[in-house]
């Protein structure tokens, strides 16, 4: 029997890893790889921080190079290479080395299309000007690397992962930087309060934000470029980098006729075959499965683009054995300066743009014990189903522990777990590692403290003035920051001063983190009070910087 | 109707938080907690650290006083006050003010049992030295804070969580320390090679370690007392710390008629209830039901304690609302200086001991993105049934990211997810933070893979020496550490030198840490060799230090 040619399109994350696999199943294949750019199996999640030299050397970002994958696992990788059409019905692709301009077929029994997504860039005036990047390859971080210096104005457009990454690289690297942001608030995914620490942290570092607002055209200057925003106002900058986000590379899987979602994707199965089962796709072009709903799905990730090039080797190879590809979470992260942010699952956002039925709870609590040094808020959102308790989401912000909230969260909404299951998740307590009740337990028992009725919650302070707003923190710190408007009891003396509350008028209680608001609400709920209790407390709700 | 009585058994754990969960639940009951120590609910976990000073205020510790609970509870607890006897005819206790002497009679409607357990105390000669002791409390604590100096000699008797806890902190203050441990190893818990590192880590700090050995008697000396071992050492000491173990306190439950366990711990219902339902139990006295089998278990943690507490005072007041306990995991982690270790689930030890079917697979890799700065490595061990797949434990040792992995584990094992499913979790990826496969993925991967038959693999180096070790590390590598008997071949030059080995005889192919040594079993099965992989690696078995 011949040996199975494999052709594989695009070598980063997915077309890399199909590749490894493939060949760790199949001594014997031809595995060609070309790839368009100068490189191929880059760690292009790193590539921000080589800018901003907490990656200080560039080799360790070249994971793989053709001369490590031939020799590693004999295949022939090409670089400068790009794919010019597939012609399916012989099974061949059209390929043209960049240098040279040579063209050639090159025949296949599978191919794996994995030719990720290009960065999106805004069709406005001078938006062609040399001194505007993208980052998406090692020549894109080489070109920025090469262009900015200590002291230089940068601009960076969209606050997503990326153009965070990038502002906190930058300046580190010793630039001036701004971001304009074209929604509300920095990462987009998240709801507004978590985002207030990340913003806080850029501020802290003298990183302007221009939110609300969005670049309408660049003009040239003599040194540097001018962005002209919505608003009127205008930024000069020597250097600007463009993170608005990002667009499946699917022209070449279009013209071959392959079947596309709605926004362009290369839909695939659960094998990640395309339309045509010759032809396997993976990584940031295709769509996949939603985990939760179940629904279509385009989620750009390093994790899901690795085990779909897997998925497809096995398929190819493992018969009986290959197990499907089970869909994308949408498990994101990202740090900016001592702060980190992510979320799992659907965000608040997204259940409020699709209209679903969900019910939401936020909780803060320290990263481990209290009482041993070191300790950091956390503060944790979970989105859950009010009819089922199913977890949907969740969003995490704060110094330390996040990530670990999120991957046990991640893995939760993975088995479908409710309200109910996380409140007795038995995670590991030491005093420099955890708490007894986890602050993914206190969500847990938060969110089924609502669900049973033993406390209504609001996630912010009334505007109606006929709301009573009792303040139970201790005394000296309501007078360092009062509550407008409010009347201030603290929880150990409220059982003694029912008779300051006006039973026929709304109460809201508050406290700085929505423990002691809880606690407070029940002594009143159970005393005949109507009463709400501020979730998450007022550190939720403090002032942007 | 008159107010319902409480009353609470015990004010640490449970016993607080059920106190504080009934009170949220009814502001009018009448809720008596009697503790016979000095304090109540005080933080247990935290006592080594405030020994050796890394918590540095000893107020931290104590987290409520009886004042406090009285001001934000309303909870009337008594310490120095001793439960004698429960009559439960007459649903009332026997209490004893220690102080004074005087005992009275309480009434109860319910009854919280959370005696907690105590340290045990061999039966051997000069035992009662008051040199020798044991920490459960904070009086306990402040004794050995006042019988230790810098300068002196302890021994540890006993390696588990409490021990290791005490050698790092008594080290910390200063003292030069020894630890005798029954077993062949720190931990025993968890399995001879993840106890390695930890073993390391203390010899590095000059604590020796006496392992296969014990204490058979204690002789007490002009200025200090002598430990003798079963070996036949001695070992001065002006101090010891006895941390062999707990024993649950029920004893008055015993007394009470209630139903106990093979091993003397109270039998309860999946409402915490005992066989009285007026009586309920909690925390580390009580037998409940191990998550992966459903067998009865008693697991001595306070995350567990502490959620048992909140089901029994849901179960009083939430009507159909409450939800049962669904058991316990027993997920355990510590740190002994920069290593943490720890287990979730069944550990290796444990399956073996049970005669159950297992399989395991080990694999290391690095907790975060191995070309962002600080990666260290994760030893991560999965136990999984061979038939179904499914988890059944994991343990794991490393410097960083050791709880995480616990914790996604411990959740995906009470999620009763298998070594698919594991495979394709969804964890946060950026480069501060974790992988695009994270070494849970990977262990995921290996699993499958010795499930699926493409790998075989072996924890030791062969004893038999017809077979051929082939050591595919880099030259340099392999010639620094060599291993005795093997022949060196790296895996990029192993397709060009398969004529080098026998194909007659076993191969057992070895590489640092087991991922290219199942890269090169691959590439020689697929040649027809017979081929086993060293899993996890040389690193796992170096010699004790």
């Amino acid at each position: 029997m011949n040996p199975l040619k494999l052709l594989v399109i695009g070598g980063v994350a997915a077309g890399a890893s199909f590749a490894a696999r493939a060949r760790r199943l199949d001594e014997n294949a031809e595995i060609t790889m070309i790839e368009r750019g100068n490189d191929v199996s880059f760690a292009n999640c790193g590539l921000p921080y080589h800018v901003g030299g907490e990656i200080t050397d560039r080799n360790v970002l070249a994971v793989q190079t053709p001369a490590s994958l031939k020799a590693m696992l004999n295949v022939n990788a090409r670089t400068r290479c790009e794919a010019i059409r597939i012609d399916r019905q012989n099974k061949k692709v059209l390929v043209r080395d960049l240098p040279t301009g040579r063209e050639e077929w090159l025949s296949y029994d599978k191919l794996m299309l994995s030719p990720g997504a290009a960065p999106r860039v805004p069709a406005i005036e001078g938006v062609d000007n040399p001194r505007i990047h993208v980052l998406r390859n090692l020549s894109d971080m080489d070109r920025i690397i090469a262009d900015t210096a200590a002291g230089m104005e940068a601009v960076v457009v969209g606050a997503g992962f990326i153009g965070l990454e990038m502002a906190e690289q930058l300046h580190r690297k010793g630039l001036k930087v701004k971001i304009v942001q074209k929604g509300p608030h920095v990462l987009p995914q998240v709801d507004g309060r978590m985002a207030v620490p990340l913003e806080r942290a850029l501020a802290s570092h003298g990183i302007e934000l221009f939110t609300n607002d969005e670049v309408v055209r660049f003009e040239k200057g003599d040194a540097s470029l001018v962005c002209h925003l919505a608003s009127g106002k205008t930024l000069p900058a020597d250097v600007v980098i463009l993170s608005i986000g990002i667009e499946p590379e699917s022209t070449l899987a279009r013209e071959a006729g392959l079947k596309l979602g709605k926004r362009g994707h290369i839909v695939v199965n659960e094998f990640m075959q395309t339309s045509d089962p010759d032809i396997y796709a993976a990584g940031d072009a295709v769509e996949t499965t939603d985990r939760v709903f179940g629904k279509p799905v385009a989620i750009a990730l390093g994790g899901p683009a690795n085990r779909q090039g897997r998925v497809a080797a096995d398929h190819l190879f493992l018969g009986d054995k290959a197990r499907p590809y089970p869909g994308s979470l949408g498990t994101a992260i990202v740090r900016v300066f001592d702060v980190a942010a992510g979320s799992t699952g659907w965000t608040e956002n997204r259940l409020k743009a699709s209209g679903l039925p969900y019910a939401v709870t936020t909780v803060n609590d320290v990263h481990h014990a209290s009482y041993y040094p070191g300790a950091q808020m956390v503060t944790l959102t979970i989105l859950w189903d009010p009819e089922t308790g199913r977890l949907l989401g969740a969003e995490a912000v704060g110094v330390a522990g996040i990530d670990k909230r999120l991957d046990v969260l991640a893995t939760a909404i993975t088995a479908r777990m409710t309200i109910d299951d996380i409140c007795h998740l038995e995670l590991a307590y030491a005093p420099p590692f955890g708490s007894a009740k986890d602050v993914i337990n206190i969500a847990g028992f938060a969110a089924c403290n609502q669900r049973d009725g033993l406390v209504d919650v609001t996630t912010g302070l009334p505007s109606d003035p006929s709301v009573q707003v009792i303040d139970v923190r201790g005394k000296p710190v309501a007078q360092a920051s009062p509550v407008p408007g409010s009347v201030n009891i603290p929880v150990p003396s409220l059982r003694d001063n029912l008779d300051k509350i006006d039973r026929n008028r709304p109460v809201v209680t508050v406290c700085a983190l929505g423990k002691n608001s809880y606690f407070a609400s029940r002594i009143l709920r159970q005393n005949g009070f109507n009463v709400t209790s501020l979730a998450g407390g007022l550190t939720a709700l403090i002032e942007k910087p």
